[in-house]
C-alpha cells in the first residue's frame, strides 16, 4: 500500500545515522513569501478554512517542495487546531493574531473542557495527512507536529497573542495546581492527536514550544518541560516498520538543551541564538539537532546567505545527526530566490561534513 | 556642595561590597504602573514632553521613592534620546511604539549624522539629573542611563520598533561595514552622553541591550558587545572621590554573561530565564549580579510574590555583589501593591544571605 521512500536522509539524520548531505526543511516552508501560497490563501477565504480544507491544506504543503530539492514536507496547520476543536471558539482576524473567544481561565471553565477524539474532531487533519502522503508518493517523508501544552496554554489562557502573558503567568504563580489540571488536558489531547497523525500517516512528528522560552528556568521545567516529555512517553514511536522520530523545539530553550534531551525526543530543533557547537556539546550526541540560520539573515542578498549557511554547517561540524532548518519560521516578506540560495548552499556546501 | 550619601547599599552591592542587606531597585520603577506617574503624564501632554522637561523628568524619577524604601533612584528619561539629538525625528504616538521619521538606512545617510555634543543637545536631560541629585538631597544613588548602540541602532535604521529586524540584520549580513560605521557613530555619542550624565551627577550607570538578545551569537560579539565594551573603556569612572560603577543588561544575553564580564563593567543584569546561580557561577563572582524577578511574577498574589523573591535571593546564595531587581522593566497593569509585596519581601528575606 505504501510507496517506498524515495528520500530518507531526514528521516536517518533525525536518527543520527550516516547521510551523504545535510538534509534540510524551513518551518513554515509553506507560506505567506510564496505567491502561490497567497493565490491558495485567498482562494480559500481566509487562514482557518485553508487549515480545514483538506485539498487546500495539501496544495500548500507541496507548493514548497515544487520550488526546493527539501527533504521532508510538513502538514499545513496551526498550533490551534487543539483549542479550536474543545470548542473554545477560533478566529483568525487579518493583521492582528489569533483570537481566542472563551479564554480558560477558572476551575470551572477547565473542567468544561470536553474530551479530544482527533479522529472525529480534528479529522480535516488527519485527512489531510492521508492525502498529503498520497499525494507525495513517497518522495520525501511527511511531518505532523502540534504545539506544545504550554504554548498552546498561553493562547487558551490569554485568549489570544500576549506579550506578558498576565493571566497565565497569574494563574503560574498564584494557581499553579488549576493550570497543572490545564495543562494535563491538554497534554492528553496532544498526545492523541499527535498519534493520529502518525497513525494517518505522519513519519515523524514535532511539538512546537514557542513560549516556553518566556518561563523562568523552574517554570520551564514545571510547566513546560514536563508535559512535553509526557507526550514524548505517549507517543506511537513506530509505523509501517520504522521508526517515528520525534523533535521537541522550544524558541529561546538554548540553555535546557541537556535537560530536552532528557525527555527521550529523537531530535531538538535550535533557534539562532545559541551556537549548534554548543548546543552538540550539551546534548552529548544523544540527539540529533535541527537548525540554526536566523531567519533574518534571508533578508541579505545570496552570497551573504551562502556565508551564514557555510557558518552553521561549520558550527554543526563534521558527522551526522544535524537536520538543516532556519532557527524560526521563515519572514512572510522573504524573496523566494533568497530561500532558494539558501537550499543550494546547504547541498553544495554540506556534503564536506559527512566524509 | 554635595550632601553625603545616606544609603549606599546599592553601590557597595554593584562593587561586591558588603553589605547587610539586598539592596533592589526596579527597572522602570516610574512609570505607568502608578497613577501618579500618569497623573505627571497628562500633564505633561506627552511622552517626549515628560522626558524634555527636567521639572517634570525630576517628579516622576521621585515618585516610587516616595512609595517604596528602594535603594536607587533612575533618571526618568528614554533610550531615545540620542536619535532625536541626532536630528532624526522621533514620535510616541499613542498606543504605538515610537518612530523614528528619517530612518538610518544608506552610507550617505550615516555621513550626514551630526556630532553630538550631550551638554547642547540632550542639555534637557543634564539638567534633570542636576535637579534629581538636588531633590535627591543624598537618599539614595541616582543612576544614569542609554541604549546600547545596536539597540538603539535598531530603531534608527527600522524607523520604530521591530519584530524581525529586516533592515538592520539586512545590513549586518549584507553591508557590514556600513552597519559598524553607524555603530561607531552611535558609540562615540552614547560614550560622550553617559560622560555628561555622569559629570552633571549620576552615581552609576546602566547600559540597556534590549535586543542583544536577538542576535546570533557570533553577531552579538561583533554588533553589540563590542560596542558596550568601547563605551565601558571610554566611561569617566570616578566622581566626587567615588567610583561610578557600570552596569551591562543584555535581555536574553544569559549565555554571554562570561563575555560581557570581560568589559570590565563592574555588575550584569540578568533576566529571569537564567538562574542567578548558573549566571555567578559563569562570572565567576568576577562582576555582581542584578535581577531577576520575572516582572509577570507580580500578577501573582502577595503571597506568591513572596515566595518568588524567596526563590530569586536564594538562587543568587549566601554572600554579595547583588542587587535584587527584576528581569525586565514592570508592566504597566501591574498593581502598586504587589510592587510593595515584591520589596517587603527583599527587605525581609536577604539579610539572611548576608550573615
Amino acid at each position: 500500500m505504501t510507496t517506498p521512500l524515495q528520500n530518507d536522509l531526514f528521516l536517518r539524520a533525525l536518527l543520527r545515522q550516516p547521510t551523504p548531505r545535510t538534509p534540510l526543511w524551513m518551518m513554515r516552508q509553506a507560506g505567506r513569501y510564496l505567491p502561490e501560497y497567497r493565490a491558495t490563501r485567498a482562494r480559500a477565504g481566509n487562514f482557518l478554512n485553508l487549515c480545514m480544507t483538506p485539498e487546500l491544506a495539501c496544495e500548500v504543503t507541496l507548493q514548497p517542495l515544487r520550488r526546493f530539492p527539501l527533504d521532508a514536507a510538513i502538514l499545513f496547520s496551526d498550533i490551534l487546531t487543539i483549542p479550536h476543536a474543545l470548542g473554545l471558539g477560533l478566529e483568525f482576524e487579518a493583521g492582528e493574531g489569533p483570537r481566542i473567544d472563551r479564554p480558560v481561565r477558572s476551575a470551572r471553565d477547565i473542567d468544561a473542557l470536553p474530551t479530544l477524539d482527533p479522529e472525529r474532531d480534528l479529522r480535516y487533519v488527519t485527512d489531510a495527512v492521508r492525502l498529503i502522503r498520497r499525494e507525495l508518493n513517497g518522495q520525501v517523508p511527511l511531518i505532523g507536529f502540534a504545539g506544545s501544552p504550554w504554548t498552546v496554554g498561553t493562547y487558551v489562557v490569554e485568549g489570544g497573542s500576549s506579550k506578558n502573558f498576565q493571566h497565565i503567568k497569574g494563574m503560574l504563580y498564584g494557581a499553579p495546581r488549576e493550570l497543572h489540571r490545564l495543562l494535563a488536558h491538554l497534554t492528553r489531547a496532544t498526545t492523541d492527536y499527535l498519534n493520529a497523525q502518525i497513525a494517518a500517516g505522519a513519519q515523524a512528528v514535532m511539538v512546537f514550544d514557542t513560549w516556553g522560552g518566556a518561563l523562568s528556568p523552574a517554570a520551564y521545567r514545571e510547566f513546560s518541560l514536563r508535559y512535553m516529555a509526557e507526550i514524548v512517553s505517549g507517543l506511537q514511536r513506530e509505523a509501517d516498520g520504522r521508526r517515528v522520530p520525534v523533535i521537541l523545539f522550544t524558541k529561546g530553550g538554548g540553555d535546557w538543551l541537556a535537560d530536552m534531551a532528557n525527555t527521550g525526543a529523537d531530535a531538538l530543533g535550535v533557534d539562532w541564538t545559541t551556537d549548534l557547537s554548543a548546543a552538540r556539546a550539551a546534548v552529548a550526541d544523544r540527539v540529533a539537532l535541527q537548525g540554526n540560520l536566523d531567519p533574518s539573515v534571508l533578508y541579505a542578498p545570496p552570497d551573504a546567505i551562502r556565508a551564514e549557511v557555510d557558518r552553521v554547517l561549520a558550527s554543526y561540524g563534521h558527522g551526522h545527526g544535524h537536520v538543516f532548518n532556519l532557527g524560526h519560521g521563515i519572514h512572510p516578506d522573504v524573496p523566494p530566490e533568497h530561500a532558494a540560495a539558501m537550499v543550494a548552499a546547504v547541498h553544495e556546501l554540506s556534503p564536506q561534513y559527512h566524509v
